[in-house]
């Protein structure tokens, strides 16, 4: 008999808009939550909307100094140097309201709210393959989803595992939805967006009211490596994502296919080992970074049932 | 019989990328065509590829300070005030290598490559109705293009034609792609680029050898207006492109079909008199322009047949 996870009840959500200054979905429906709060009201959570990076939102840019998406780290939350970015600040600021990150005091879930350039479709994004809780959660989202393909990406890997603004919550979960270019608004992705959202707060609501959740598999994305642009001596990129390649998100990706082109002609091949499922594939915002995309394999998790400790 | 226009050989030709720094197919053709000019070189004719805004293009940013596409008036070219914005003096710069404006001197042809968000496939950006030679140019390439779309957009408009950066020629050719990401470089939109000016870079050749090119009409959609977005007393959107209007540039616009959706579930639509072609749908670059989207009418140009000047 599988054995059953008690978990406490969820009392304290925030949904975090504007981490990426111009991923403007997040933007917009955080700030229409700010005004209009009713639609993420759910009886006994506090469910609060927040701007996480206002700099980078009225600028309509990335970031200001430095990705706050990547600043969540001890270090970072810990300096007190006077030479601290903008988004250094902002990651104190904000632990210190949702977090402090590890602590008891920390918020029970953070949804933070992004967009891509890459034909991602509905992500979301999972950091811990042991959270219980919150793979029941995306396995609930992804369910009431359904038609429409929602998948989930697991970030947990030793070295490409970065410190995400969410990783203060003890359930931190990303939510990816594309394409959408930098400094637009798409009502299809928005609607995708909301939907997540609304069934991300539904499934917290039944779970406080005391349902039960039977333990679950999920379908899952891992990220195993990052492919890198091929550059010049310079520093330039010499090659570009192939059009056999391009938008192909969560398709198998087999040794021999096309993955590059040059502007003089040539293909590069995928010369890795074995299938792989490539995302954030052209992403904008990883051009800097030199990702042109991220290799991950599929693999199936189990979750435990869970269930709300019972009211006191 | 049609009268037959002879027009002077073309003689030098520029092909500008990167007025808009983030508009990347241009940046990185002009790039690779600085350093392999084989595919644009045509006999007797100078082709001269050319970063116009390297501070955006270096920045992968729209521009610096100012819009470049915006400044190549008489009173930006000749203006000698110290506080000149970066692009006024690149504006300047340009005008005394392609220009002077308006002048005997001035290049023959400049094509300006842009990328937009919208879904306007390969179009092809006319400014002048009488200007023959060119519309026998853009009736070639959009016959050479078939059965690939190419559009072609008249920016003739009294309140709202603006002082191009290829204005400078005394043919100026815009060249716009889309739907493409700014700060991404898709393989579709590049091919679809390259392609553009191959037929444009051909259609001159065959001009200077002395082909000629017989009456002529083309189908342009030409600027009536801008739509904005709705806004709010702080200056903030409060509706945005409804999805029945999104990726439907070039579609015909009816009153009463839906154009724009709000954060709270209302839809808005359309209230003109007439049908119209709605174009540039969402770019992001113009949500600072407070411009929704452009609207066109249908109409179609007729053109002489030209012949070039026989050598003397």
């Amino acid at each position: 008999m599988a054995a059953r996870q008690v978990v406490n009840s969820v009392r304290r959500v925030a949904i975090f808009g504007g981490t990426h200054g111009n991923e403007l979905s997040g933007v917009f429906l955080v700030n229409h939550w700010l005004k209009h709060g009713e639609e993420i009201a759910r009886p006994g959570i506090e469910v609060r909307p927040f701007i996480t990076n206002p700099g980078a939102v009225e600028k309509c840019v990335r970031y200001v100094d430095t990705d706050l998406n990547r600043v969540f780290d001890s270090e970072n939350l810990r300096s007190e140097s006077n030479s601290n970015t903008y988004e250094v600040k902002r990651a104190q600021y904000i632990n210190s309201i949702f977090g402090p990150k590890g602590s008891e005091d920390a918020y029970d879930v953070i949804l933070d709210l992004h967009n891509t350039t890459s034909h991602m479709g509905a992500t979301l994004i999972l950091e811990n393959s042991k959270d219980d809780f919150t793979i029941q959660m995306l396995n609930y989202i992804k369910n009431s989803m359904a038609p429409l393909s929602c998948y989930v990406l697991l970030i947990e890997h030793q070295r490409l595992k970065y410190a995400t603004t969410r990783s203060i919550a003890k359930h931190p979960i990303g939510v990816e939805v594309g394409p959408q270019p930098q400094g637009v608004l798409r009502a299809d992705v928005l609607d995708k967006m909301r939907s997540i959202i609304k069934h991300a707060l539904d499934f917290m609501n039944y779970f406080n009211e005391g349902k039960e959740f039977l333990p679950c598999s999920l379908e899952v994305y891992k990220v195993m490596d990052k492919v890198a642009y091929p550059r010049n001596a310079n520093g330039d990129c010499t090659a570009f994502i192939h059009k056999n390649l391009q938008d192909q998100d969560w398709k198998e990706l087999k040794p021999g296919d096309p993955m590059f082109f040059t502007l003089d002609g040539r293909m590069m091949a995928y010369e890795g080992d074995c299938t792989v499922y490539p995302t954030f594939i052209n992403e904008a915002a990883y051009y800097e970074k030199n990702q042109a995309f991220t290799i991950t394999q599929k693999m199936t998790l189990c979750a435990q049932a869970i269930r709300c400790t019972p009211p006191k």
